[in-house]
């Protein structure tokens, strides 16, 4: 096979013009995309990255929940495809890059292959993962659970909206309701180019992110019982305040992530206190928390601990608290040879780069379970996402496609490559 | 004047049953009281009291705020009444013996003065101070508050209920908006009896508390601004989380008040975070905070020292914090002649007692500003008030308004006392 050589570059312009372009499918006021999964801007944007994978030589389909593939032949139609590829839905008050750059990048990979006339050996497989935000409707990475086998193609289909809507009702209203069965179509592997999400990258000063690890979750809910006294009226040592207690808690999941870092991070995020009165010792309360980690036995520890902490605080202030586990993910181990495909593309092209853990969950991580797989990430602007401010430079999404693109090559294997300068 | 003797004492069933008979005027459920100020309830109860207080040989009147006088003659009617009582509205879910114990045992005292044949030098006034609890129309202690000049007749008839329904119209339509000025009727005293609504009394077994201040108090607005980012992708010592923020401002609350003990307090019971999300590390919060002391001093050190711990905190976390006094009153140095009083007729009556701090808000910390007042406490149970569950025994009510009783007299001068035996 030939060698592709380093100075094969994606198209940077058309790459940030696609992304661009398909931002007006929902663009909001603020710069940002609301685009929710199997919506009307949904269907627009379905309907226009069908017609560009076409334009592009690609053979387009789609399964029951609404993924579609689109196949870009290679010499050997025995060989399982080379899968690239992301989301195109968006948070309610999303941004222009969190999905759709791994999406389009992947489209722009093969529109490089084809102007630069490149064959590859396996076909090439653009993806685009039905509902990744799980904002509508839940799960969260709903179309790659599936197609790992978490869930079934039916459980899905039920799946409602707030208002009722089901999954299988809005892929029929929007025309993506596919033939092909889920999990039918197999891969030889799947890489996936993200935005970090994260401040690392950015901080570090570096372009690309090879992504070696997915972290693992612990999810709780948790309540704590005080009792509900006058503020004016009960001295100190009498009194059993939930929110007192509750702040100790909180403390306690941040301090017990902190002795597992760099990597172990621990949050909560809500609180609800019953009857809130300024003049009232709180009584009963209820929070969430989590952890993540990218080792299944510091998630062990760190649930451990907080168990422990618990229990002392507890016991010191008199007070119940419960903290149950309500959902629990192990950590995701990309595959180490597709993770140094990814180094190795980083590399021959020259950006700056480091190893970092997915603190964010992705179809990659669902995907992992059943195909090699690995990521590549690029920075954010202060590592914002999820909000309309989200941003990303030209440069960098250019750099974090030319690996994506250099990646496939490596895996699908080149044949021929007649117009590169050598 | 004629000593009186320890053996006069209210009639005990008597008091009781009034208690539970006008606690049938909004009864709830659950055993407690719906009866919100100058209501339907609260005009049944008023007219309940007037009877009453007519057929007990009083003279009732009215001021321009609803407040009810009832005048009971002595022998010299130049001299300045002694005025007993409290209020008769409740919280929406308030319990029978909240400011209704302190103006039945005023009537119940009046009952047995008449029983006993006795004339006092002075005469006696039960008091029925409109809109002690503030549910339905701000301020609390609304009457009394106008009353001690701190708000203008006007101003208070033109508050409005959540519903745009004037004080003044609500007298209107219970026909109770008298023709009295508010502060016209001036007494010599103030004596009110009240449950502790707190624990200690019941903690330490005591049965009177001899009230001989209340507390000062200060209101404080908060909010705190970190930087809202990805629960799984923030490593911890990147995050600005303002809810990790919080839970050290509510320890350094409750860790102030602590070292100003026994008496201060401090209490943060609100907090709400804008847009909370389980995976979100919280960004923008509001919260809100109060301290309470019996001393001035004690006020401004609580207050310093809260806002030298905020400032701490918040650059330690790089979060802004803003902290901000809306309210502040200075404590209530209740009379020292009429705490004597009550805590002569206290021992006279050979009660366990033991001085007390007043923790909440009571019509007589208003009415201390313009004449010598005082209170005198009970037990509830568990210290719960503001709560349908609400309690206090018959024997500590009947100790409360024998006191009460004992204190008038001896306040207000016994001419003869013919049926008492010697």
């Amino acid at each position: 096979m030939a060698n592709t050589k380093s100075n094969l570059q994606i198209d940077s312009a058309r790459l940030w013009n696609a992304i661009h372009e398909t931002a007006k499918f929902g663009a909001t006021p603020k710069g940002g995309v609301r685009r929710l999964t199997l919506g009307a801007e949904d269907k627009q944007v379905r309907d226009w990255f069908r017609d560009a994978c076409e334009a592009a030589g690609c053979e387009v389909h789609v399964d029951a929940l609404g993924t579609m593939f689109a196949i870009r032949p290679g010499r050997d139609m025995s060989k399982l495809p080379v899968a690239i590829g992301s989301h195109l839905d968006t948070q309610p008050t999303g941004g222009k890059f969190d999905g759709v750059l791994g999406t389009l990048a992947a489209l722009e990979a093969v529109r490089a292959m084809n102007d630069a006339g490149i064959e590859t050996d396996a076909p090439i497989c653009i993806c685009n993962w039905t509902n990744e935000e799980g904002s509508r409707f839940a799960p969260a990475m709903m179309a790659s659970a599936a197609y790992a086998g978490e869930y079934t193609t039916d459980d899905i289909l039920g799946r409602k909206d707030a208002d009722g809507v089901t999954v299988a009702s809005a892929l029929d209203t929007i025309g993506y309701r596919g033939a092909e069965a889920v999990g039918a179509r197999r891969f030889s592997a799947f890489v996936e180019l993200h935005i970090e999400q994260g401040p690392l990258l950015e901080a570090e000063e570096k372009t690309i992110g090879v992504v070696d690890r997915g972290q693992g979750i612990i999810w709780y809910n948790g309540t704590i019982a005080g009792f509900a006294s006058h503020a004016g009226t009960t001295p100190m040592p009498l009194r059993r305040d939930a929110l007192a207690t509750f702040s100790e808690v909180v403390l306690a999941v941040e301090k017990i992530a902190k002795t597992h870092g760099p990597h172990a991070v621990g949050t909560i995020g809500e609180v609800t206190i019953e009857n809130p009165s300024r003049n009232v010792v709180a009584g009963d309360l209820k929070f969430s928390a989590e952890f993540r980690s990218p080792e299944s036995a510091t998630m062990d520890a760190l649930h451990r601990e907080l168990q422990n902490a618990v229990k002392d605080i507890a016991a010191r202030r008199n007070v119940e608290i419960v903290v149950e586990q309500i959902w629990r993910k192990e950590p995701t181990v990309f595959n180490t040879q597709i993770v140094g495909a990814v180094e190795g593309a980083t590399k021959q092209l020259g950006y700056s780069y480091r190893h970092i853990t997915s603190g964010a969950g992705h179809d990659a991580c669902n995907l992992a379970g059943v195909m090699p797989a690995a990521m590549i990430f690029v920075p954010c602007k202060d590592g914002i996402s999820h909000n309309e401010l989200e941003d990303a430079t030209q440069a960098d999404c250019t750099a974090g496609a030319n690996v994506l693109l250099h990646t496939t090559l490596a895996l699908a294997g080149v044949v021929s490559a007649p117009k590169i300068n050598s």
